[in-house]
């Protein structure tokens, strides 16, 4: 059996690697149109920034591992022009000579990738205009830096690449700046996540415009800096601009040789990742995936789902009939001092499909709070109201950030609920976590808000005319700050204080986290009242203004 | 209605304050025969070694809180010494006067806790003696270090506490010394996990004396430092000792009421919390509980199920039908520069309840290898071999074992297989993890020891004189260091070396760590051999040692 194998990064490389084990027998060829296979596009933007020294440490497999120890053959710089369907087979161009020649195959696998996204604007074409995939990629920018004595970038494009970038560049001494379309910066995340994100990258001296978007690129005669245009009209002069503004699936070998072509502009797949010709499978960022949470149609260009469909492919091929669960869009990026990882759907997500949703947000510490270290961390679970099935989450902090997104991303592929999270065991010592984890404390305030035990309102939704809002912490704390047409009546007088309060509104409590807006809410509902806690308290408050 | 809560630490505190939220209107009193209620037990040994400076930070509510927040009353020092079930009261001694009153319930919950083991040798009672369980216990340590100027410690019993405060009296200068009458310490683990931890003890200064046991306990003369004797006859000179040899659930009270006392020792309680009397509830250290995985009834001293069945018993007084989900056994023990987590059944319990197993063991990094930091962990992780639920996992390492072990945790919970694992979506970037995660690892070697697409062996069931043993690590490897007995062919030479291994015997490979030799075995099988990977390579094999 020969098995051709288009893409030798993620996807493509384990899909080969998978086939050698099952198959001794089988002839494997990967056909890669770079330098270099099975690499760690991860790693790049470290790579640039110097956190990661050597350029050889970002290559996982070589072409003569992979042939010595898994006896499959790496082709590098060639590129797949084309697929023969009708005769299985594909044309192969060598980048270096030029020369082309036709590779008879018995299963194809793509893994192409994608591309980064570059506007047609004016000046896109300049020198000194970026973006980062590749070794090549990072290269270039790192030689670029050097040689150009670079001290400021712009940074095109507010995702996960660009704000590691951000931190990288600035690590190597750069003034950075972010121009981001939208009303926030990582977008998986919802804005009033992130907005910590945001003047956390300001505290470390980038800047960040929001809502602002690139019109072109002109050269400035002196010393080949680029001057970077807004729709808004703002000009940036900069040394370095990098762009990264998103990933397009790179489908065009897919979509010329006829395959299926999905409305997210994927190539299409069933849960075997097999195309629509049945000889032909694709894997990785190219491809259409099923969203667990959703159940809708997605993108997403990860490397372990990339991964784990590669080593589908590769059952699939060799008769297995293993299959692809779907993704559920668990991911992390580090900025600077803080941690941002999200799973599952997002509220603009279940907002845009009219999913049915209530979330919670809560604000606990990563451990311990009487262990010296500890950190508030923003948290969001955003759940069915129904049945209580977890639908999303999202956290920020300094630690301990990771280890709850993969507790709750294991939770959301086993369909656990809220109720699931509340009685959760988990590691507790003081370094580590607590006697109630963040984790237990989110399915807790989430099943009081479903069982009505403690119904929460959200800032997003406040009417003043027709509530009456409470600040329930000290008087100190109402002084120092607190949300406009807010009444001060601290939780330990409330039991005293009932006659202040009316009946025949809808009261909602908050104080500074949640905690004793909890409090307050269940004393009052137990007194008649029609009661809500703002959830999160007016540290939530706060990270909507 | 009046609740009377025996014991205001964990549980009892927990229970209370579920009751206040729930009720407004019921009377509730916690007694407490110790000065404080509510306090971080878990925090203890760091308030001794000086991490956690203030006594002071260890009280998360004082009774004062109690009252104003939660109307709730609190009597410290007060020791409810006898339960009247047919009056429906309990007797209360004033611990400070002497005085003694009754106090009627409707409902009543036992929170007593758990007591430190004092065995009945000579000497127990000498001065410089202690445990640790109790804010006064922990002042009383620190005073005797200062007063006497303590150098030496001898801890007896090498469990959590027993390890925690190895570390921290090593921090206050001490030259620690451990007892421990098992052939391991911390016995929530297989021993193989642990002798990484013995060794790091070692590293660190700390001398420990595996299945050793003490005879008893001397003064000497001069300074009053205390002379240690153990069964094998070694004396040793100190200057303090720590028991720290178990634990026991505090029953006399509900013991001495006639309540039903389980075959563990423990309160019988149902899974409402619920005590064979139908007025009384128990919760926290003192009661038993099943434990989900085995199944038996089980004692588990931990502070978070404490407080989950405090919450229940607080819903079961008030007529809501939650019940108590049972334990697993998360924990965790930091120990100087390293963690050991764990969680479910261990191998121990599964042999001697003779429950069918089947374990693997990896030793991934707990981060991309690629990225500065990178460090590797001892995995190991035990499943049923008929349908891949998992039973338990360890996990012993510098970084991210608390994460590994709370996804597990969750994973068990929800009866999760190990081809969950395989196909489980977590956070990736190259600081937090892999694109194939520690815990995807662990899921896709054990499915492929249950798919029989490399079946395992283990070192302590290798038997020379039947099978031939392979080193496939290379020949640099090999002469550093290998396992007696074994022939080295290097995984990349294997194909062309295959004559020169036997077909009528067993073949078992052996790489570093066990991904060579996966591919070694797949090579064989395939070439029709009956080949297995020795699980965990040479690295699991020198645990052993």
């Amino acid at each position: 059996m020969r098995i051709l194998i288009v893409g030798g990064v993620a996807g493509g490389a384990s899909c080969a690697a998978r086939v050698r084990r099952l198959s001794e027998d089988a002839e494997i060829v990967i056909f890669e149109r770079g330098p270099y296979v099975s690499f760690a596009n991860c790693g790049l933007p470290y790579y640039v920034g110097g956190e990661i020294p050597e350029e050889g440490k970002l290559l996982v497999a070589s072409p003569a591992l992979f042939k010595k120890r898994m006896n499959i053959e790496v082709r590098l710089k060639q590129e797949v022009v084309r697929i023969d369907r009708a005769k299985s087979e594909i044309e192969v161009k060598d980048l270096e000579t030029g020369n082309s020649l036709h590779e008879r195959y018995d299963a194809l696998v793509l893994s192409p990738g994608a591309i980064p996204i570059r506007s047609p604007l004016p000046g896109i074409d300049l020198a000194g205009i970026f973006t980062l995939r590749t070794i090549p990629d990072a290269r270039e920018i790192k030689l670029w830096i050097q040689q150009r004595k670079a001290k400021r970038a712009v940074i095109v494009g507010g995702g996960f690449i660009g704000l590691e970038m951000a931190e990288n560049l600035t690590a190597l001494g750069l003034k950075v700046s972010i121009i981001e379309m939208q009303n926030q910066v990582l977008p998986p995340f919802d804005p009033e996540m992130v907005s910590g994100i945001q003047g956390h990258l300001k505290e470390k001296g980038v800047d960040v415009y929001l809502k602002e978007a690139v019109a072109g690129f002109e050269e400035k005669s002196s010393g080949g800096a680029i001057r970077v245009l807004t729709k808004s009209g703002v000009k940036m002069e900069t040394d370095l601009v990098l762009l990264s503004i998103g990933l397009r699936p790179d489908v065009k070998l897919a979509q010329e040789a006829g395959l299926m072509i999905g409305k997210r502009g994927g190539i299409e797949v069933d849960q075997q990742m097999r195309t629509s010709d049945l000889k032909i499978w694709a894997v990785g960022d190219a491809v259409e995936v099923e969203d667990i949470v959703t159940k809708e149609k997605t993108l997403l260009a990860l490397a372990g789902p990339a991964n784990r469909q590669g080593r589908i492919a590769a059952d699939a091929i060799l008769g297995r009939a293993s299959k692809f669960r779907g993704v559920q869009g668990t991911a992390i990026c580090k900025v600077f001092d803080l941690t941002a990882a999200c799973t599952g759907a997002n509220e603009k997500t279940l907002m845009r499909l009219s999913k049915p949703y209530e979330k919670v947000y809560l604000h606990p510490f990563q451990h311990a709070s009487y262990y010296p270290g500890a950190s508030q961390m923003n948290f969001k679970i955003i759940f069915d109201p129904a049945d209580g099935t977890i639908l999303g989450a999202q956290c920020i902090g300094a630690e301990g950030v990771d280890k709850r997104m993969d507790v709750i991303a294991m939770a959301i592929q086993k369909h656990a609920t809220i109720f699931d999270l509340e009685e959760a065991e988990f590691c507790y010592s003081p370094q580590f976590g607590a006697a109630k984890d963040p984790v237990n404390f989110s399915g807790m305030i989430a099943a009081n808000a479903i069982r009505g035990d403690c119904p929460v309102a959200h800032w997003e939704n406040v009417k003043p005319a027709e509530t009456v809002m409470i600040d329930v912490r000290t008087p100190e704390e109402y002084l120092k700050r607190h949300v406009p047409g807010a009444k001060n009546i601290p939780v330990d007088e409330l039991r005293k204080r009932l006659s202040e309060i009316p009946k025949d509104k809808e009261i909602l409590v908050y104080c500074g986290v949640g905690l004793r807006g909890y409090y307050a809410a269940r004393i009052l509902l137990q007194n008649g009242f029609t009661a809500k806690n703002l959830s999160g308290g007016i540290k939530t408050y706060l990270n909507r203004q």
